[in-house]
């Protein structure tokens, strides 16, 4: 970690009182995120236990079944899946945010007003928070009813490769696990990726039948969401892709960090629907 | 609406480069929250046809399906839930941020900064709103299913009933509609009724057996959760209540306002979860 990154952090002083910023208050601290949580988990667990009960019922449909992961050429107009054939079960999932909560690193964002994203407090919290994390509520669950029903775990996160046995310590700690990095757990630089998830979405899909994703970016389900804040959210709701959330794909609530933040007024409020009250009292 | 009031407003100019908060991107600009939106509705939707495809096959077990309101004497421990006999089948939603995004009132808002919440304008915005208004991402087609599987759909909302021909007229212009105040649309002040909502509940399942609630705050599935942040976390997640969610009972995110925020360091953050880098460099 060089010298700058520290001075550019003790700029900002530790804040005992903080106030929480409202993303976080809803995140970590409300009854309403817990039950988008347990509603997403809910719907994933059921989605697949349905999925594997119709191929028990007619084992030779089984095969024409296909996967929650578009192929590589696949387009959002034209989001064509993979094909499964006989390959084992999965349910691919993002870490953090989607299956842990990293509260001790938000800890330290909110009681430090002002200071910016500072990406070598990320990898030191990597091996720092191992047991400070919190599985999201409903994830623990998930993980044990799928892995019941014989269906394999696969981890799909931007977490560095150089921290691998730290973040399987992480999923092992919050009740998770098990993780291997390079069989259930992938990471940013495996396969020479960068923040980019297609291509360890392939090599996943290659040995498994992904029968669904859970995520808090849109990111973890496909890198093809890309663009103004208008067209990633058009794309979302378009006739091609809208389907696929709660079915194939499922979305967990992230209103603190991520790609979803971002936009200014133009991008947010439609100029048609902008309104200011009367001038004068009513 | 009183000359405090309006002074007090005025006090806050309105800023047209005004940065827009995180939970605003979020939920009004962001493709993350439409993939919410349309997770809750599809899942809403494929759970009620599911239902009554069920019921169909097995018209004598109809009249033993419960209804998705609890009872009077219900509590979070024993959330037990109403008969529902063989009474037409029902959806109730609320409205703000559950169908309806108030586009106009939060670019007003935004516009804003530090105003604080102004009940006068609000009750402006009821009414100049109509067709500044727009429908949820996925709300327009799940309303239109149910109303096809011969669901009826219920308005149970905290807007005035003394702008009821307002609200009305919004759903109808938002594609939402009908609504009919009496019927179909149930608002505050509604059987004398403050904000909570279970004394309208009840008299919706008199007349029908509802089948799924939608709602963005916990009070629009019962008045029940109350307390303080951690003690509502910890009901949602209950082993009572944690298989309500995506099943009976669908959550819409909401980051802007409302009950979810709430809460200091020691609400939001568990004293055994929080971290500070070290202090020096790494």
């Amino acid at each position: 970690m060089s010298l700058v990154t520290h001075r550019s952090y003790t700029g900002y002083p530790m804040v005992a009182d903080a106030e929480v910023a409202p993303g976080m208050q809803f995140l970590y601290g409300s009854g309403e995120a817990a039950a988008l949580d347990h509603q997403a988990y809910n719907t994933l667990v059921d989605a697949v236990r349905r999925r594997l009960a119709s191929e028990k019922a007619d084992p030779k449909a089984m095969s024409d079944r296909t996967s929650a992961v578009l192929t590589p050429d696949a387009t959002l107009d034209q989001p064509e899946t993979l094909p499964c054939g006989d390959r084992p079960r999965a349910v691919v999932f993002d870490v953090d945010e989607t299956l842990l909560l990293n509260l001790g690193f938000e800890y330290d964002d909110a009681t430090h007003p002002g200071a910016p994203y500072d990406e070598a407090h990320w990898l030191q919290w990597e091996q720092a928070g191992v047991d400070r994390v919190a599985a999201v509520p409903g994830a623990i669950a998930a993980v044990n009813e799928l892995r019941t029903m014989g269906v394999t775990v696969v981890f799909n996160t931007n977490r560095s490769a150089a921290n691998a046995a730290f973040t399987e310590a992480a999923l092992d700690h919050a009740g998770l696990g098990p993780a291997k990095h390079g069989e259930t757990l992938w990471l940013k630089g495996d396969l020479g990726s960068g923040s980019g998830k297609d291509s360890r979405r392939q090599a996943i899909a290659a040995r498994y039948c992904v029968v669904a994703m859970g995520g808090d970016q849109l990111g973890d389900f496909s890198d093809l969401f890309t663009g103004t804040p208008q067209q990633r959210r058009a794309a979302v709701s378009s006739p091609a892709i809208r389907g696929m959330w709660g079915r194939f794909w499922f979305v967990l609530p992230n209103p603190v960090y991520g790609t979803a933040l971002k936009g200014g007024l133009d991008d947010v409020f439609p100029a048609d629907k902008r309104w200011t009250p009367a001038a004068g009292d009513k």
